[in-house]
């Protein structure tokens, strides 16, 4: 869907633009989209990377899979369907989340490529970073942070990235960062410079 | 519904808290939910609050019922079910950007008094500012700035608020502005003491 289903609705222009925001705050808004298999490490990047952030001053904000699921996806569950509009609402609540300036970071399996394309095509162009979390399976499977491959393999959750449901890697993110090979803290370094080069942020 | 769909899901505590979030910036997030009859003066009153604001330093962001029905929630009409899902959405990311550090403006109808009562219930105590933005309906039709009421009382809009869908006022909201007899600047004057009183933002 792409228009709105309501009518008689009329788009207001806030009174305050995103620049005048930005430059209250000296660094601009984006979205950092962490997508990889459930234990590759998005979670740990993304509270790295918010960490070093708030240490530099920049206002940002981690959208945690897991967390919002809590709240606003609360209805939702891991169906093809229901993951579709776990990431649509994501991706709408990221790009407000651009607009007023914070640099917010996502940390979502977000497995399916078409549902990536969707909530990249919300914001402008450049404000959406993509970043490839890319971990073997293997290793995945053996960190299992919270214990979810061994339940997958007995079959306990249905539908579970990797092992029952597809992953479809990205064919063109802006970044890869491979942890199977690197630490979180490698990962971390190459997304901060990528802000910092791409003038997001200010370098340091 | 108030415990998650999906289960094997973990609430990871980020590592920035929000009081350290909101040191960087020099004042709290919370949300200020305006509420009241279209034509009322919520948006008016949001965006001369969202400038005010912005005027002394503070990160604002406005949460506008038509701008969040385009993206969001464009999935949503106007019957009593989507109204209450609408609101509920919204709640859910007004408390996002309270933890973010944000002093979010929501401008909505948000006509349910149990609709108001569960975002409320969202955040934890102190959050949530309650704003009646009290107004006669004739007072409310004799505006009709985006000729709403006209196409209401032609029967062209169905439920619509405050002529063929209740408005139910709330009983306890923690302010009163009444449009009907003041200017949005005395609105604006009253909200600003508000926030500097409680300690939401430095007093100037």
């Amino acid at each position: 869907m792409t228009e709105p289903k309501s009518k008689n609705i009329v788009w207001h222009q806030s009174t305050v633009t995103r620049a005048e925001r930005e430059a209250i705050s000296g660094h601009r808004g984006c979205t950092v989209w962490l997508t990889g298999l459930s234990g590759s490490g998005k979670s740990t990047v993304a509270n790295l990377l918010e960490k070093a952030l708030w240490e530099r001053g920049v206002r940002s904000y981690v959208l945690d899979g897991d967390n919002v699921r809590h709240g606003l996806n609360k209805d939702l569950g891991f169906s093809p369907k229901d993951r579709t509009e776990n990431i649509r609402r994501i991706g709408e609540v990221a790009a407000l989340f651009t607009d007023a300036g914070v640099v917010n970071v996502t940390a979502f399996i977000s497995p399916y490529r078409a549902d990536r394309d969707l909530v990249r095509k919300v914001q402008a162009e450049g404000n959406f970073i993509e970043v490839y979390v890319k971990c073997d399976l293997d290793e995945c499977e053996k960190r299992d942070p919270k214990g979810l491959y061994k339940k997958a393999r007995a079959g306990e959750i249905p539908e579970f990235t990797g092992i029952s449901a597809p992953y479809e890697a990205p064919d063109n993110a802006e970044l890869v960062v491979d942890t199977t090979g690197q630490t979180p803290e490698q990962s971390l370094a190459v997304i901060l410079r990528y802000l910092e080069t791409k003038a997001y942020i200010p370098a340091v």
